[in-house]
């Protein structure tokens, strides 16, 4: 019996557990769902063990528990793979707006829907179908690579206590690669692999001027005005080109190669009707020389989220305000640390102050660091053959605007990423009706079951 | 007995009778007051009666009644004058403030406290006894120009019936000059007379990009972000000179004279203490090639007085917002016209607009237009005569900032503007402890009672 054949067999109880742990109301922002999120970590442990994982623990944190699983590979030397997932789900709200109970998943036609579907039970889930796949078609009693699942508990409620589980079991989790299975593909005729996540980092400027709000008739015009400099503060922020302007923001960005832009513009990208889900935004926008996949996968930002000062209210108030504020965030790409972008970002401002208005920039915690796995990497190549051996057809790359606890893996374990996934953009993760394309999650566990013996072949050999 | 010694033997009865007035709370602003101002209007009118005013009318508004005293001069060919001023005063609060009651005047060495004392009642007052005193010293029993006093009783609340009611009694209204009696010196020791008040008009700027809020990983740096326009547009507003872009805006500005500029520079300004003032400004500030004092008196500025969008409650929200929003305030001095300005500034709206952002431009109103009385003009050189003689010293120019029912005056009668008033800016108008300096209400009597013999002279040869 071969994998495919496996997976065929096996679909029907595979739903059937799935559906047992979608049932399970593992919202981890919700506090009084907290016994539902150990209930899940422990149904998920039990089922492991019953799937024949040697080792399967539960890991507690301050808040919600972790699941780690290991099946050593019988060949000591054989490389050593983490797969990273999460086993608690967002909140359901507005319930109202749900076709079917959430936590009751339903069938209709090749859909599974329901609250962790995709994000990311389903999606973890098919690591356990394609482990056994993998087995049962070769004979053997063990993988040929260590395989360690680490599937958190806290991934939709900020990953507050992740990247210090990692450090407290880092020996227990080292490996030569992660593989990551709780990101998306570009659809489901296109299968893709993602190669890295954008970072982050915030900033709040303020701007002070007079010590209170003056009569614009009797001071406009002789003092500065604190939204006025604002304004030219952060149109100073983008050249011409809509580049970035502070010093060094794209000194250390690992540009994109020439590879990676081919296989982004083979992608089969409608701008319009990107467009239309950019809230009908009515033109493109943004650095010059990028296409727009670039610009919000591979190139750094700074976006003003928010503005304000002076009279907000109704009606007029000739005055000069006191004070203006702005929001900004910096979207970060593949080599760029967010505590070098926020210190630039700190003198820029400064520099960039005007005589008779005193800045102050707070910034909100330390960011978040943009991920990337590089395309010729061994891990992303023996991983794209497992995917195109899974789905019969050439395998092309995308990225992810947003980021989740991805970096803290790759830094604190020092290994490389490789972003296996089945997921869709149409997979209303986050919203009511969150939804999988069953026959993806069996195309995403027979990749699964090939990339161990990629794995054992590439990483041994690297 | 001569103007002065007339007005020595009676002060003690003038601040008497002043005394009895600022009792009343004619605060127009109040509904509760109505009758107040209306028992404040009546008040007047008796006591107008009562020193001889032959004509003594109250004129009805939809809201509070001006009150309209005629005092012909023997010469039928002789000059009018229209004397404005009003009798209804600001809101007394914050109430814990005020050292003593707002409505019980009281006479703390040179000085009465008490609301009304300056703005505007204290001010109307010294014609009452300017009149008087020139009829004593000259033996006459009319006055050598007809006096025309016009007494509104809504100033304080925007004088919103009263173009209207100079309309309705253009006729009765008609005169060679207006003079207006609520306004400053520069200081107790330097007399000087107001040449023109600043205009305004306002817009009210609304950008939208998307449709709705857009998450900045996904979609931030690849679409127009409405506050990104909005921070470039409002810096285009201005160039390196600090001067308006907006196409025209200067071109019916009257320019400043050498004359006025020198008078101005005569002035003893010290900046350091007005940036004090202006609410400890760090600096100064504004159109290159002007002194701060020419700046907020006559040159025209565009001033944001609030701008918000986007996020700006506490914390981050990484998105590309759908709607940028800003408050504008042009002041608009001699010549310029706010209706002309206002489609200027709707054009060049639309011309700075990015592609794939919309702009909306709100025009509250009709503005308010500019005042001026060229320091040239024979009626400013009576008047600045007349000072002098009462002050017995040189008399030096400014202009205000504000502005009120001025335009309206010059436009609707057709009469040049001649400011004639002591208030100083710091009787704390509007404020709590309002007071005025008695000696400078006496000397704005003499003035007023030599104006009249300088105006016979210049208008009619004028």
């Amino acid at each position: 019996m071969d994998v495919s054949e496996y997976i065929g067999a096996s679909k029907e109880r595979f739903f059937a557990d799935l559906k047992e742990w979608l049932a399970i109301p593992s919202i981890s922002g919700d506090p009084e769902r907290s016994a539902d999120v150990r209930r899940s970590a422990d149904w998920l442990a039990s089922y492991l063990r019953g799937i024949g994982f040697p080792t399967v623990e539960l890991w507690e944190t301050p808040g919600h528990p972790a699941v780690f699983a290991e099946w050593p590979a019988a060949d000591p030397d054989a490389p050593a793979v983490v797969v990273y997932g999460h086993h608690d789900v967002q909140p359901v709200e507005p319930l109202d707006e749900w076709e079917t109970d959430p936590f009751t998943p339903v069938e209709k036609g090749d859909r599974l829907i329901g609250r962790g579907t995709s994000d990311d039970k389903g999606q973890v889930f098919f690591h356990t179908l394609g482990i056994r796949a993998g087995l049962a078609a070769s004979g053997a009693t063990a993988p040929p690579v260590t395989v360690k699942l680490l599937v958190e508990g806290e991934e939709e409620s900020g990953s507050v206590h992740f990247a210090e589980l990692l450090r407290t079991h880092r020996e227990r989790l080292s490996c030569d690669v992660v593989v990551i299975s709780d990101t998306t593909m570009w659809s489901e005729d296109v299968p893709s692999m993602c190669t890295g996540m954008r970072g982050l980092t915030e900033a709040e400027v303020a701007l002070y001027g007079p010590e209170r709000d003056l009569h614009s008739g009797s001071f406009g015009g002789a003092v500065p005005n604190p939204l006025h400099a604002m304004a030219a503060l952060l149109t100073a922020l983008h050249d011409a080109d809509g580049r970035v302007t502070v010093p060094g923001f794209y000194d250390d960005v690992v540009p994109l190669t020439d590879e990676e832009r081919d296989l982004f513009a083979r992608l089969p990208f409608d701008e319009a009707e990107w467009l239309r889900t950019a809230g009908n935004s009515r033109a493109p926008y943004g650095e010059k020389g990028y296409t727009t996949l670039e610009r919000v996968w591979a190139r750094p930002t700074a976006e003003i989220n928010g503005m304000w000062g002076g009279h907000t209210g109704p009606g007029g108030k000739t005055i000069v305000p006191r004070e203006a504020h702005a929001k900004i965030s910096f979207r970060l790409v593949a080599g760029q640390e967010p505590g070098k972008v926020q210190e630039s970002f700190r003198a820029w401002v400064e520099q960039n102050t005007p005589p008779g208005v005193r800045a102050e920039v707070t910034i909100p915690g330390g960011g978040v660091r943009p991920c990337f796995s590089p395309i010729r990497s061994a891990g992303v190549q023996a991983a794209r053959r497992a995917m195109e051996k899974a789905f019969g057809k050439e395998v092309l790359f995308t990225r992810e605007g947003g980021s989740g606890p991805e970096a803290d893996l790759a830094d604190i374990l020092e290994a490389p990423l490789v972003f296996l996934a089945v997921g869709l953009n149409g997979d209303r993760i986050h919203a009511p009706n969150e939804k999988v394309e069953m026959p993806l999650l069996l195309k995403g566990a027979e990749a699964a079951a090939y990339l161990w013996d990629e794995f054992a072949t590439a990483l041994r050999s690297s």
